[in-house]
């Protein structure tokens, strides 16, 4: 069985934790350099880093290490890197159908990938099939080539209100789930520490460790599709709300007053701007109610007034958001992202031109950044949220052992 | 003369500098406490306070020293405090009629108030005048009774897009300014270091370091008057924006389509919510042009139902607004202020409604909490920016010696 127990980081202080986040998101780098970023002493980074290396979950050698404590001959001055195989993680994205489910290494790096179509969203079987889900990827990585690193955790991305304090769903108006205690079921069923979040701020999570938003210093991620989120990154963190809630980018209600949205409010961005409500908008227009989505998409391309008028009304209400949230907190960088991105042509001119009629000032000089998720992604977020909580020496939710 | 000269104070080090911030917001408060809120050593708060001490900055005894560094004899481990006179700064807040300064001293606690008609608001006019009321200031800490601690600096606030790295109004259509380079021009007339910042995010940072949101994990402050603006806190610091512009609330497109804002844009939550928007409507629905705001106040107190809907328009769309800005960033409380606050009973219960009726899940649990600044508040704010900034030893902006 080359999967090793798990251990935990040897990091007892607030300046380990912040030493080993610089190594893990900005490797390679140098010590002095991680003293100038902190504001800690070199001493103390050295001290931070030491036992780090000891254990083999950083080096300072050329060539990373393999992972089991045999490190060659090097150069002391070399920047310091983390040991991607000194940790596995596993990470799972729950949708309406299916389950994605990643094995990634120390540095968010895909091991494994397993998709699997869900029977039902009731939770009990979810819970139940998302167990089986998450044993066969602990199999994938026990019999995989490569020697795994110790499991650090597993995580569980769900869209909508997610206490992730408490590892509770607490209402997911696409799963049709409300109060549904993630972690405690699945902690009885897998004995591994358990992280339960939404899965946006995941994915926000991943691109400010792992992706595209590792440089700036602040940054949203919107993205469309089936639903409109967003997750912010202000401050030094990503944004997590008082109450858990934060980002509902397609519950601003920007939207005409007379559509009812799957949340029950009126007027949300949703209404007019997620998939579901183009196809619906587009079947009304046409008269064509047997239309699936990727009819609508197919008939937007061809030109068809009725489906592009859909899509124009979905980028419209989509750029006037994007203001909306730029003219509040005026990130650096905007990425959008999402399954309806793979359209973003059908409504990116009416977006950008609603999006500078409404940004405010200097607001509006953010960059708009188009990031092409793939389904494995939004499981490595919840990976590299797991990550996160493993490097921050937060208490786990569910262990066992 | 009492008022001594400028001198920075003794921060080698991060370190230093948050705890000095703690004791400064949070004190009195013991070193172990320190210790336990920053996470660091114990060691290393004393080595941080013991220079503090010395220069009378800090003290640990029971009653406040006077600030002349004759120390009583006191009890090692009581409390740290700062000592408030060891430090004067200057705040002012610049409306399109008047200035309204004040003195403060090192826990932006005010000492002197001068408030003068503006003239004009041409900018080198302006300036010339706040030159004048700035030396003002500066004599009334001189003449003062007590003895005055340096000058640490001056902070100005103007409303709008404020570039504060420069020191430099960039957009404030309230003044009709664009591009004034303040803290230079005002720099050639007053030989003392200068901070240029937004009114509103002036406000948060007094009410973070020194008021409501002292214990607040995240906060927002919705000021609602001529302009309606946003400061947010989120993360452990004031929302600043990437290119200097954020919180504003004013310019969500939440209005119908068909109103132009005075920035130009459409559908700006100010061409319903701002006293001129609600001033506007009342005369067009009652057709008497000749109302003032306190006309209009007055009719809709004794129950006339145009301008009563012209209030209730006013609160739907901000009602709408802080749904909107909680369902972003789901801050832990928000305080409502501004000079609007005093007619909050004629839109309070639709601001609610709305509110209500928009706020996604637990994002609507936030406190709503009413706070009446005065003019001297803004300028109080003003005044706390300048201790942040002196604080963290941010360089300043003009100074000349």
């Amino acid at each position: 069985m080359p999967l090793r127990p798990h251990r935990p980081l040897p990091l007892a202080t607030p300046a380990g934790v912040e030493v080993l986040t610089k190594i893990l998101t900005q490797g390679p780098i140098p010590r002095v350099e991680i003293a100038r970023r902190t504001g800690l002493s070199q001493a103390a980074v050295t001290k931070a880093v030491a036992p780090l290396i000891e254990t083999g979950f950083v080096t300072d050698q050329s060539a990373p290490a393999d992972g089991d404590g045999q490190l060659g001959i090097g150069r002391p001055v070399s920047p310091l890197t983390v040991v991607p195989s000194s940790v596995s993680v596993i990470g799972v994205k729950v949708t309406p159908t299916s389950l994605i489910g990643v094995t990634t290494d120390f540095t968010a790096g895909i091991l494994n990938v397993r998709h699997e179509e869900l029977d039902s969203t009731d939770p009990e079987a979810v819970i139940e099939q998302l167990a089986g889900h998450v044993k066969a990827l602990i199999a994938a990585l026990k019999s995989g080539t490569a020697v795994a690193g110790p499991l650090a955790g597993i995580g569980i991305a769900v869209s909508g209100d997610v206490d992730a304090s408490h590892g509770v769903v607490r209402d997911s108006p696409l799963m049709g789930w409300r109060g549904v205690p993630v972690a405690e079921l699945l902690g009885k069923r897998v004995r591994v520490p358990i992280v339960v979040t939404n899965d946006v701020r995941a994915l926000t999570v991943a691109e400010h460790w792992f992706g595209a938003g590792v440089n700036a210093d602040s940054f949203a991620v919107v993205t469309i599709g089936s639903g409109i989120g967003c997750g912010l990154y202000i401050n030094g963190e990503v944004v997590s709300g008082a109450y858990g809630v934060s980002g509902e980018l397609g519950h601003l209600p920007l939207a005409p007053g007379d559509l009812v949205c799957t949340c029950g409010r009126r007027g949300c961005v949703e209404t007019v701007a997620s998939s579901d409500a183009i196809l619906t908008r587009t079947r009304e227009t046409t008269g064509r109610s047997d239309l699936d989505l990727a009819g609508a998409i197919k008939l937007a391309h061809e030109g068809d007034e009725h489906a592009r008028e859909a899509f124009d009304r979905a980028g419209e209400v989509i750029g006037a958001a994007l203001a909306a949230m730029v003219n509040l907190v005026g990130p650096e960088l905007v990425m959008i992202a999402g399954e309806g991105v793979a359209e973003y042509d059908l409504y990116e001119e009416r977006m950008r031109r609603a999006f500078a009629e409404h940004a405010f000032g200097a607001a509006g000089d953010c960059r708009l950044m188009l990031r092409s998720h793939t389904f494995d992604d939004w499981a490595r977020g919840a990976a590299a949220t797991v990550i996160r909580s493993y490097v921050r020496g937060e208490p786990p939710l569910e262990r066992g052992t």
